[in-house]
């Protein structure tokens, strides 16, 4: 055994995250490591605090990074929120639905699930039925932008008919966060967490978390102590809370160097222009697409411009497209995840990652990819799907 | 609002953790992060189990980085291997022991708390005793290495006791993982949990842990679901394991990266080499704070060449010593915790940072502040202090 250094390939990435990741930041996390405690750094995580509040739209107080990637941000929302025996209401239309639903039982909680088909927005009317026939519920969960399937859901609306019912919402926006429209407190969001490594173009390993005064409430009249210790959040703001610090955990110092970086690149840019960006990226690549004779999972009026579920053509073997575009092109996509394994391909577009040059690249490779596999797309009008994209950016 | 990037202070960290990071580990931080679920990807993950293994000392096939900070990996250990009602004897010798006890109870678990003082470490007899009086318990907890203290406590003998019970060992070794002699297999440690921010010389924000077969014959054979989806680790193994890797949470790609080579490097240098490294610095700055008049908590037969703590003199403000180190000499060292808060300083000679140039400068820092705050120290002598300590370099 004699390993030496790891240098990673050069990839494009375009798959459901991590995304690419802007050079000032990756500069960023390679700045030197001071103490977790140490006064440079205090001051360091406070900014961090207000740039996730005008991410989030929020004035929450408690708006931090929890120092682990999304899936415990999420583990967060639950074991803070659910009490045993609590019944949760959960909106299930895509992988990230199903893994609430396993964090409300693994919280002790009794979860009622609202099913709607994989690719379509989770539906108020089924929602609003199901907390008529449980008046017991007191959270709900859906998630805002379905990393699985490119769809996103009317946050809003939904929040709106929890509180209707006296619950609270818990909110996946691991997709939305910087790159479409999410609007916390406008929205009135009670309980919502994200991840880095998506439209904040941040490497993985990081989940923004943000809980209004009223999710804060119910952690404070809890009947019973939080399971975890590494999550209770009582315990993480005596560090990130303002005042004095008292350690709990030792913060990932340096990935907190990066995602400061990406949040002031965010707040420099501007959130609209950041969601505007990503739209018109976003029609430069679906205009390709169609050119293509490609067809999207999603219907335009639910589909997130950051996450582009594409139908995988007839005959053509998924594993292999992607395999061929990571190995000939360093390009990453995503396959599809669950029921949809096999049947799309998932193309991000997140982020720094979500530019004229990814996108056009993207086009490319892929058409040259298909019509090698001899996939039955309409060959005229493919080989201008790039130059089509050009003309709209 | 307006917030630019962030450029930290060079400090020089002598404290408790993060320690100085070594140039090669800042630099693998800001390589291109790629997708983790990438071939190039997967592969470096096998390294990292290989070099972590070696690191270790063991053959244990789970052995891996939990992605996120220590307390993650502690939290991981006891809710993979407490079921609820089960009796938990935890030894207490310092702060890590009180927050292992926390985790028992918040695992459902029954804690038995064998106390020693903190300074002193944990009495073989007294753990015997406590197992003979709870012939129901199934797991033994304590501390290796006590990062509050400076401690090390014989991990051989007491996993010996625990297994002479039928009981599960697991234990503590942040600090002493590439510090001083930790060999798991040889002394048959059943789970096992560390920190990358100690003496592997990386920033803060991953958990190697190893878990032998009988620990992972336990968790297989529980009766409850682990209550956390985020470290379930028959979940986390699908993902790390080998064979085909199912995606679980989206690994901390740039974290993992300077890992990896700060593994590396401890196999370049050799990890006996690094204990002698560790131990010659250590007798360095002993030298020169005897010089000074200057004592150590801790007797010589159970102290940490990596973590030592000093007492303060009478009269001295410990909070005023260790902030103006910082401020006139961007050299952090660590403040006492708990009951020993404002009694002793935690002077850290860890990884990269166990050499001659901290420990010099260090000795000559706290010479010169020390005898600017008009501490009773011998001054003839400690002005020497960085010489005598050179003589030993």
């Amino acid at each position: 055994m004699n390993f030496t250094s790891f240098n990673p390939p050069v990839r494009t990435l375009m798959g459901p995250g991590p995304s690419d990741v802007h050079p000032r930041v990756l500069t960023a996390m390679a700045r030197p490591t001071i103490g977790h405690l140490d006064p440079a750094f205090v001051a360091m995580m406070e900014e961090i605090k207000a740039l996730l509040q005008y991410a989030f739209q929020t004035s929450n107080a408690l708006t931090i990074p929890i120092s682990a990637p999304a899936s415990a941000g999420m583990e967060a929302c639950f074991v803070n929120l659910v009490e045993p025996g609590e019944k949760v209401i959960v909106c299930i239309n895509g992988v990230f639905g199903g893994r609430m639903k396993e964090n409300v039982e693994r919280s002790g909680g009794v979860p009622i699930v609202v099913d709607d088909a994989w690719g379509e927005p989770v539906d108020p009317n089924k929602l609003d039925d199901a907390l008529k026939a449980h008046r017991d519920a007191r959270i709900v969960a859906f998630v805002h932008a379905e990393t699985s399937t490119g769809v996103q859901s009317d946050a809003r609306k939904l929040a709106e008919i929890a509180h209707h019912h006296d619950c609270l919402a818990i909110v996946d926006t691991v997709t939305s966060l910087g790159g479409s429209p999410l609007k916390v407190d406008e929205w009135d969001l009670d309980a919502v967490f994200s991840g880095s490594q998506k439209c904040l173009s941040c490497p993985p390993g990081l989940s923004p978390v943000t809980f209004n005064d009223r999710a804060v409430d119910k952690i404070k009249k809890r009947n019973t102590k939080i399971q975890s210790w590494f999550l209770d959040l009582n315990l993480v703001m005596g560090y990130w809370g303002s005042g004095k610090r008292a350690y709990h955990h030792t913060a990932p110092v340096n990935q907190l160097y990066g995602l400061h970086e990406a949040l002031a690149m965010l707040q420099e840019e501007g959130l609209e222009n950041a969601w505007t960006r990503h739209q018109q990226q976003h029609h430069a690549l679906r205009s390709g697409i169609e050119a293509m004779g490609l067809s999207f999972l999603v219907h335009p009026s639910a589909r997130l411009p950051q996450l582009n579920a594409i139908m995988v053509p007839e005959g053509v073997d998924e594993a292999m497209l992607r395999s061929r575009l990571l190995n000939e092109y360093n390009l990453e996509i995503g396959a599809g995840l669950g029921e949809l394994a096999g049947k799309i391909v998932r193309i991000g577009l997140m982020g720094y990652g979500a530019n004229m040059k990814n996108v056009m690249y993207c086009l490319e490779a892929l058409e040259a990819v298909l019509a090698d596999m001899r996939a039955p797309i309409r060959t005229g009008v493919a080989m201008n799907a790039a130059q089509s994209a050009a003309v709209l950016n």
